[in-house]
């Protein structure tokens, strides 16, 4: 190995204790609000067989996918049979194929682990990166979608994420707002990924795009931004939609949706966002992204999506639901300031000479029994100084020190670290000492 | 996808719920005990640069490494440049070498995640599995040896493992024994493999395999086999290695451990058996294999190998030791039977018709708030048979029964799903009726 190549792979991170305590416990606090919503978890392997993932990301996603060398005989062949998990929402494809009956119904999963893109690396940007995913397959019922939109509440809640606010709209209210401007059927896509950029972009720019790149007449593209940035947006888009039944059924969802959540998101924190369109093409009735101050972009996002489960699977159209919390963008927005990380240790002890090793090791076992994080001395110095500064290194709260004299009298000094005051207690009663 | 291709990869698992949650209960058992002994959690990517595993575990090793394909124009070369890990050991020497004087001295590390090898899959073999690995990098004292012995011991007892027991031995016994009997240094090796198969093989095949396939003498061969394999055997080897200088070393060594661990390993739970070798030839000094009762082989095995951190990192000889609990190997040791899934719902909640969703979503909303395992019924019946079907297949304790008679009377049912017994509450007390 040259000594140039000592970091980890391009895009990639290793977490010494700190970071890594710092994420366990967020994740922690996630699974434990997702479990109280009853979602099961469900862990895949890391690589799927390439011809599960092949297809299902667009042209685009297909290249970011990190593809897995045939091995043996057939690795000279420079083919792939396997490659790392893009997202979690093709293994839960597979997983619903697979096991079919043997789940619940309906199955309420979550899976909170890590995945693969070989995009660019930048800032906040990885190649293995944390994804935590819930959904519901196999309800139709807006108990489902309502149940996803109160567990992310409560996760981002619980975090401690501050000011986070959801968006809610429904694939149907653009439907209808398209259906009712007179847009036809093949232009919508393309229309609705242009009405996704209102932002980002002036409302100019967004009715220019409509008319240039999408072939929208003037006063269309004018009127339909208009409906969807006026202070009174959600009045017009209610009048606009009077007369279209998709629209009314978008309508219907959204209310129905917000008053289900009056139970479970205070009023301030969730409104309807009739311009919101989330880029993904698959969503087929409510959708929601969360924004918080200080993050550009959403922090969590979702809706339901009713073909792909049946899609990817090759399985019966099934209704299914679900969101996902960008964990890798709300872990910088959590204050964990002043935490002391937990790999610190409780009570470290001191060898002085070599000795006085075997007392050392049993007080040290004694002190974990009481459940305390301890270390012991190992290194090749017997000076108490020196050790001293071990322990503060290792950010010890209290340090035993048992020396020569120490033995003589059957006694240990525990030193608090912070005050420097010093206790003297006898040899067998030490762990005791820790139990006030 | 079609259909016959839904299940995982070859060599790999879904878990489900249950047991993902048995494994990760095992997991918090170990993560709890490595800390308390003052470990800390290292976390790499799954993935290193492929010359980073190139070349260290032997042609047959290489073999066996999962090699991940170059992406974007360079895809159509077929060649690697990044490899999923093999072990934990790798990127722990890289670990090393990328941070030095930022880690602790000595860095007290564990790692327990997956590694994938690409091993013919079999009974009980897999091709993602998890490893659990604790190492002491940077200290040559016996006790660093000590704690990782205490912390292995520690976490087996925790687990629960029925039975188990240590081997100890030292490599510089064995090595004290080549010399006594004059097996020449470039022959040491091969014999030390084939000595290794004393607990398979019987003692006559194990000779003639020396004599026929090492070159022993005869006599030699039967007098070292007997040695290892009589009763007295340790009365023996301790008689033999009087004059090797690094016999004594090597007894000297195993001395201090088992008095060092006097204080926290039983002595009917280790022992010092000359017979063991381990089979990887990088160990230095002592070495350990943990058996238990219906498990063949060894479910934790470790020792002191104080070339390997620097050899891999290219860096100064650094002292290390460490050990591995077959974390796979021990789960089906783990009595579990009859333990509720954590996943199984605490609460149900029946929704007896469309109008009665708001109520319900309510009442799930104030239960979990008391920190339950709630779960709204989101199918499509209305019967509560079907509902109460629902409820048992969720594993509930208890469900809620609200209709129509119930909201006329502002009350609900709390139905007992084991007894069968009813009580009814009050709607806006339900959550409190869990409380006793």
């Amino acid at each position: 190995m040259a000594t140039e190549s000592f970091p980890p792979p391009s895009g990639t991170r290793d977490f010494l204790a700190a970071e890594f305590e710092a994420r366990e416990r967020a994740f922690a606090t996630v699974r434990d609000v997702f479990a109280r919503f009853g979602f099961q978890p469900l862990q895949t392997p890391v690589f799927e067989r390439l011809e599960v993932l092949t297809g299902k990301y667009g042209d685009e996603g297909d290249k970011l996918v990190f593809k897995i060398l045939r091995r043996g005989e057939h690795e000279a062949t420079g083919e792939a049979d396997l490659a790392l998990r893009y997202d979690h929402t093709v293994p839960l494809a597979r997983v619903v194929a697979a096991y079919g009956s043997r789940l619940p119904t309906p199955y309420k999963r979550y899976a909170l682990a890590p995945v693969w893109r070989a995009d660019r690396p930048g800032k906040g940007r990885f190649r293995e990166f944390v994804q935590c995913d819930l959904d519901v397959v196999g309800s139709a019922s807006p108990l489902a979608d309502a149940e996803v939109v109160s567990a992310l509440y409560a996760a981002l809640d619980a975090l401690g994420v501050p000011g986070f606010r959801f968006m809610v709209n429904s694939r149907k209210v653009l439907m209808g707002l398209l259906e009712v401007y007179g847009v036809p059927a093949d232009a919508g896509g393309g229309v609705l990924i242009t009405l996704d950029k209102l932002d980002k972009l002036r409302p100019e720019a967004v009715i220019r795009e409509l008319v240039e790149g999408r072939g929208q007449f003037e006063a269309t593209a004018s009127s339909l931004v208009a409906d969807l940035t006026a202070p009174d947006s959600i009045t017009r888009i209610r009048k606009e939609l009077t007369n279209s039944s998709i629209g009314q059924e978008g309508l219907a969802e959204i209310d129905r949706l917000l008053d289900l959540l009056s139970a479970t998101v205070p009023r301030e924190r969730i409104a309807f966002v009739p311009s919101l369109v989330r880029g993904l093409d698959y969503y087929t009735g409510v959708i929601y992204e969360v924004t918080a101050p200080g993050m550009p972009g959403s922090i969590a996002s979702g809706g339901r999506y009713d073909g792909l489960i049946g899609r990817m699977s090759g399985g019966a159209e099934t209704p299914a639901c679900g969101g996902s919390l960008g964990i890798e963008r709300i872990l910088p927005l959590l204050t964990s300031a002043g935490e002391k990380p937990a790999s610190a240790l409780d009570v470290a002890v001191t060898v002085l000479g070599d000795d006085h090793a075997d007392e050392a090791f049993r007080m040290a076992a004694a002190v974990r029994r009481a459940g305390l994080r301890t270390g012991v001395y190992m290194g090749s110095s017997s000076k108490l100084a020196r050790q001293l500064k071990w322990a503060a290194a290792e950010g010890a709260r209290f340090c035993l020190i048992y020396g020569d004299r120490e033995r003589d009298a059957g006694e240990v000094i525990v030193r608090d670290m912070t005050t420097g005051e010093q206790t003297t207690h006898p040899v067998d009663q030490v762990a005791g000492s820790f139990a006030e």
